[in-house]
């Protein structure tokens, strides 16, 4: 079983992803476990501030410290164990092989800024940054989904019927993808390849991975 | 103005999402338009199934042809130059210079998979082929939102207050970031860089220079 915490100011934008498909079935399956904390709560002031101008001049609002510090460290009071991950476009790029090292660890806690920006002392909480890519988003709520969604999918059951070893020789094969085809057999004209339709394993295997590709190289 | 439909199966996963924050406040703007076509509506037989198993053997489920054709034609058939985006894992990886480009066409349709996969013969309709990156999700709704959102942003006037030039100038620095700071200046002992405290503005833009880092390589 798998946790998940996300510290983030827009929960209704973050939910309703982790309330569908897939990530539903590993809640009611027991083997994922989605939680959120409002960073508002944790706001300085009458107006629950969680971010200031920066230093130094320019554009845009910075996290502070102190909401940000006190969110991770009320989860942390109960399971000092948890891990934190922080989405930054500074981070390590995520990755297959991450997501699979992801599924060892037991609780993770996910601080979802505005990309705007955060007071760096922020990272002396930080297990591990990470980034999406080379990109730039609104805000960490979508990087915080696709670690959850795709660390989520490797734990063992989640995806239907599949055993623990069969789970991991499916995540080696996640590293190349063959052309598929299903009914009807001419579409508008457009034919499956015969030999899909041959019943003959080995010409099948030898034609899928001539056709392979390699995952994210185009 | 830059409209995204959303061809899925999840609409309640995704839509939450792009009524929050800033895809809200661009839609609110007539910057941007979402939305959402039910590729079940598009289905096949009493169980309006879109998937069957694929030729050739395999595990999972494929897309079919005739329920994507029918739902990206139907959204064709009233504006034929609308652009047909696939997230893949075989895509080009996306990046910040493609979102750039995204900005200049007015209609996209955005086809999300279950990433078990689909009929190859669905490449027929496609313009561009998107991969988020080195990675499997368990569908094609985050990649959608990802691209939705990271070109929305780009759209002049949908962050505050910046004219079409300022934006673009943002647009080359979101390659670089230098750490942020706000208040307090002390926090914890922790302290703010003395630089930025100084109103020196040629020795902060050289403190901040030299502490860059480029987005997505660490």
């Amino acid at each position: 079983m798998i946790k998940f915490t996300i510290i983030t100011l827009f929960k209704e934008a973050v939910e309703p992803y982790l309330k569908s498909s897939m990530m539903e079935k590993a809640v009611q399956k027991g083997l994922a476990e989605f939680s959120f904390v409002n960073l508002r709560d944790f706001g300085l002031g009458p107006h629950k501030s969680v971010d200031d101008t920066p230093y130094g001049g320019g554009d845009g609002m910075v996290f502070r410290c102190e909401p940000v510090f006190a969110a991770v460290e009320s989860i942390k009071a109960k399971d000092p164990d948890a891990k934190v991950i922080l989405p930054t476009p500074v981070g390590e790029i995520w990755n297959q092989e991450m997501a699979r090292e992801f599924t060892k660890n037991s609780h993770y806690i996910i601080i979802c800024p505005h990309y705007e920006g955060y007071d760096e002392r922020i990272l002396q909480l930080v297990d591990y940054k990470v980034s999406l890519g080379k990109y730039v988003l609104t805000g960490g709520e979508l990087p915080a989904l696709i670690i959850v969604d795709s660390v989520v999918r490797l734990i063992p059951g989640v995806l239907g019927g599949e055993t623990s070893a069969e789970i991991e020789s499916f995540s080696e094969g996640d590293n190349l993808e063959y052309p598929q085809y299903t009914r009807p057999e001419d579409f508008r004209g457009m034919k499956v390849p015969e030999v899909l339709l041959s019943g003959n394993h080995g010409e099948i295997a030898k034609w899928r991975e001539a056709h392979s590709k390699k995952v994210g190289t185009i």
